[in-house]
């Protein structure tokens, strides 16, 4: 990666047997990944494990010391499966209590209909800070530098959307994409050369194919609108000099 | 998890730095993980790291190890940005070469249009096989344990499919759904006592929320047809104490 370094970096830890079993296709990660892009956040991996304690706990220890920021979805309802609470609190080695204002928050949302089931939800790690859950109440948690929210995709959007104008981002990565119908083979070698004439933006070659139609898109990111356009200008010309006929987005 | 535990495991590897910036949403997680289901392989791992080699090296190398299988996809295209063959070679710790087979498929499929960029695409780990490429041509490669696949979705699907049958598998892991409107919070104890009675199957359960509607979907999973269908009927009768509607999928 050619941007700069010391940006803040993130990865996503998906909490999930749903996912692993193919019941769901992830949704979670392209909101985020798309959300910490505008935000001048790298996005640096993501990990999808299973509801099994130590997977969630080697997990999130081996991001949270390489990464920013840890953001992780799943397992945070009041069911048997739902162990997020409890493995975090042992990859943080700090007692699971219950927050007394998620309790609050669940006892005045479910009023006479509390049940101990319901109360589990009140549960963090000690030291945890609430994240507002607006949907459904049961709440999420940051524990320093890790987000542990809900895995049903409305909630969790609704989770992520109240703290993220709260975390130091850097400059916004900006992208424009060259669309042309060549084959990626035929720029290969000048695309390498353009690419490290512009070692300070990304360049990608994407290359897509459809019931026998070729298409491509070379993207770049970067931070420097400048240097953006000039690398996209140098791409569409690539393109056109192959016979190619560069559309840009 | 309560399927038995010598089972082949696998995990996937996505090569792609257009997953992290959010460019696409993966698709290949969920088409690989539906198969391995139905092959009996437990999917325990999905890794997503960017194009960049020490990440690739690290991962694959965390993940051959303890996996049967692991299955890559990305980065293994003619461009400055394909970096897979050269790194995994360094994961495997052998030279990188041109695979003679590969090379030969290459030179017959371009004719005198092959370049010195489209054989790149010939690049393998030495003693690597070959995984056909029904699509366009450029193979991919197994070695160990470890299959490098194509990230266009429509090419790596016919690289899986054309060597998935020769895997060795497990018993087929299978499910049923129980679906029903009632909040899982109503049920959640009852259902965690009635996971502990069929500790040899796995039960989720898999809330959603759209426009005001609860939504919940109890899944069980497992080898055993006779112990799903009796752990199906408990949580069909379950629901129905609850007053819900249980409708088996």
């Amino acid at each position: 990666m050619s941007e700069e370094s010391n940006a803040p970096s993130a990865a996503i830890l998906i909490i999930g047997n749903e996912v692993l079993s193919g019941r769901v296709q992830d949704a979670n990660v392209n909101f985020i990944a798309k959300k910490l892009v505008a935000h001048g956040i790298r996005l640096r991996e993501v990990r999808v494990v299973p509801d099994i304690e130590k997977e969630i706990v080697d997990a999130v220890n081996a991001l949270r010391s390489r990464f920013s920021y840890v953001f992780s979805t799943g397992g945070i309802g009041p069911t048997h499966d739902d162990i997020t609470a409890q493995s975090m609190a042992t990859a943080f080695g700090v007692p699971l209590i219950v927050h007394p204002e998620a309790k609050k928050r669940l006892e005045a949302y479910y009023g006479d209909q509390i049940t101990p089931a319901r109360l589990l939800m009140a549960r963090t790690p000690e030291g945890a800070v609430l994240i507002d859950n607006p949907s459904t109440i049961a709440p999420g948690f940051r524990f320093e530098n890790v987000f542990v929210m809900a895995g049903v995709p409305s909630i969790m959007q609704a989770m992520f959307d109240s703290f993220i104008d709260g975390l130091a981002g850097g400059p916004a990565i900006l992208s424009r994409t060259v669309l042309c119908k060549i084959p990626e083979s035929l720029i290969a070698e000048e695309l390498g050369e353009l690419a490290q004439n512009f070692s300070d933006v990304d360049i990608g070659s994407y290359p897509s194919f459809r019931v026998g139609n070729i298409g491509l898109a070379l993207v770049v990111r970067g931070v420097d609108e400048k240097r953006l356009d000039e690398a996209t200008k140098a791409l569409a010309k690539l393109v056109q000099t192959h016979g190619g006929d560069p559309k840009i987005e």
